[in-house]
């Protein structure tokens, strides 16, 4: 189908859920939405108003990619950077920019930019193998993170003593101060192009053992000290890095009141999930009203809220089939957002679940049930 | 794109802004959208599962149509029944049944419906031509509606007296008392295959002069009784008909306090797009849940909520544009849904504008300002 040219046309490298849910947003605004994913089965294959079918790695196939598109932009920081600066070299609008996702593509310059531009983060040191460990004895217990390719708790290994070392990574990596932790927290920020900036209310993040994270809950219950270091960081960060759309800022909270940031995301993020019923603004009309110059949505809060991800179960590796559905659909204020993956796995995002509701009893309540009653498993 | 087994297949008569927000909503449930419309730019062309370019009246077209579906569905009445019939003698499930289609685009036999069921309506006769209007002289005033093919205030004419019976039609219609209105409202009702229903808080409708609906507030102002009367008498209604699916009911309320079945629409409605925001339901979810024998969602209200229907301006045919977007697009809790059709002409529903506030007062100030500022114009 031909694209009317008075449409923005959205390039996005990814076609993921984040992609998926991108496009339900994008929808409302009549922006157009072409998707790049090397799986044809991806979640946005059949619903992009176009999808390409390709690496999101490889030079050529991006720089095609973004040839006839108003904005690049991104769902999944594992991209050619080197394809999207020559786009924009060419005049192409790539938000977030290039040189921000090479920074974020890797945790060590992540962290320096932390250092050279005053934010507050743990401490750290930068080393190139595990062998180099031991010169840093004095310094544990520490969080050993692989600077590239680590996700999803992937890449971060915790080495308390020397019995801890052949567990590091033969890759350069990040050794921080294994900090104490009282919250974690995950504010979602929003910059456009005039430099107007917006922050979501912080949500409180909750991990399974798997180091996953197992459900969040809006509003974050912090004290407004805490909310207000947390928002001058997310807003001076993304002023700082001058970055355009969406950024997530996951952060620390310790026991004497610091507030630390851990890592960033350029775009829409799991822990925004909840925005789509719980804010006046979605992340995702927000990631797209920042790459296309629009005004920012307010991000006010219309319920407390939480959200489950719905995780392929242990043991269950093959076609998804979902089991509770029904039941958790018959609850009141639970949202379900399954993603149309095909096949299930252990630990694979497979969904969310977002609820609402003003009693944060009744909130909790309906967390465990939902977490009880849905599973995903193999046919 | 093949479709997985799993994931229920539904199949759409019908590509319009209906679809359109049908399918943003069938992504959260893994339902996969087959879409038919003769137009190859409908709103959903580029946006289904999958898109089928066809008649909706052919009767060969509809039955291929619906082969390979779950089930069947419409988002517009003017389809071919027939072909509907057939599909469903097949033993393929088809919402809203053929029966009540076929009853529902003839007004005529709605109104006998209503009659022969005990349903609240006005009083009537059945007309063939405008030539047989002097018979029901001492019926006057009195609204002539045709039988079958008008909408959005097409084949309806008031007449008052005589010099008005050649403003009548030359077709089989009814003719209606013309009932004293107080208030306008809808109630949008859903019941699935188990016969279990629910409905919506009655919205009330606003019209231009031009007989379209102006905006929609919700939750109606009407006294309790009324609601209630209103609310068995959907339900009732849909009792009677047997149906499955979502059914619009608009109603007039008399002065006297009585609440009359005006027309209904066996589908999603203009009257139920603010449920997107307001409600824990939407209507399109709703409306999914129904036909697929799923637990029907909460119609709780979360907010007090307007909707504006966004019409191409008078004097203006030709692409459209969108002016006044970001001035709208930078009010809080606004949400523009725009249905992504290339051409504007004078009363096109091209999108619409759902605002929630809990203050009445702001929400009439925010309707004021959308009306004002945000207008479709051709290029």
């Amino acid at each position: 189908m031909q694209h009317p040219d008075k449409l923005p046309k959205v390039g996005v490298l990814g076609g993921g859920q984040l992609g998926r849910m991108m496009i339900q947003s994008s929808m409302n605004l009549n922006v157009y939405i072409k998707s790049l994913d090397p799986d044809p089965n991806a979640p946005c294959a059949s619903l992009a108003n176009e999808f390409h079918n390709g690496s999101l790695t490889d030079y050529d196939t991006v720089l095609a990619f973004g040839q006839d598109v108003d904005v690049v932009t991104v769902e999944i920081e594992n991209v050619n950077v080197d394809a999207l600066a020559e786009l924009e070299k060419q005049g192409k609008k790539v938000f977030p920019q290039p040189h921000i996702l090479k920074i974020i593509q890797d945790k060590r310059l992540q962290k320096e930019f932390y250092r050279e531009n005053g934010i507050p983060t743990s401490e750290y040191f930068l080393i190139d193998r595990k062998e180099d460990l031991p010169k840093h004895k004095d310094f544990l217990p520490a969080v050993m993170k692989i600077g590239k390719g680590g996700y999803d708790g992937r890449g971060v290994e915790i080495i308390r003593s020397e019995a801890d070392f052949e567990k590091g990574f033969e890759a350069p990596s990040l050794l921080e101060d294994l900090v104490n932790i009282e919250k974690e927290i995950s504010i979602i920020i929003a910059r456009n192009e005039k430099g107007a900036t917006t922050v979501f209310p912080p949500v409180e993040l909750v991990y399974t053992p798997q180091n996953m994270v197992d459900y969040l809950l809006g509003p974050a219950n912090i004290s407004n000290e805490i909310l207000e270091k947390a928002n001058t960081i997310a807003t001076d960060l993304i002023n700082k890095m001058g970055m355009v759309g969406l950024l997530a800022v996951e952060m620390f909270v310790t026991p004497e009141g610091d507030v630390l940031v851990n890592e960033v995301a350029p775009r829409t993020h799991n822990s925004g999930h909840q925005t789509i019923e719980a804010n006046l603004t979605s992340q995702f009309e927000q990631h797209l009203r920042a790459i296309l110059n629009l005004p920012l949505g307010s991000t006010k809060m219309r319920s407390a809220s939480a959200m489950v991800n719905l995780l392929g179960e242990e043991g269950h590796t093959g076609e998804a089939v979902y089991e509770g559905l029904h039941e958790v659909l018959s609850k009141e204020g639970v949202f379900i957002h399954l993603y149309g993956k095909l096949m299930t796995k252990p630990h694979r995002k497979m969904g969310h679940v977002t609820i609402v509701d003003e009693d944060m009893d009744k909130l909790k309540e309906k967390i465990e049930i939902v977490k009880k009653t849905l599973k995903v498993k193999a046919l």
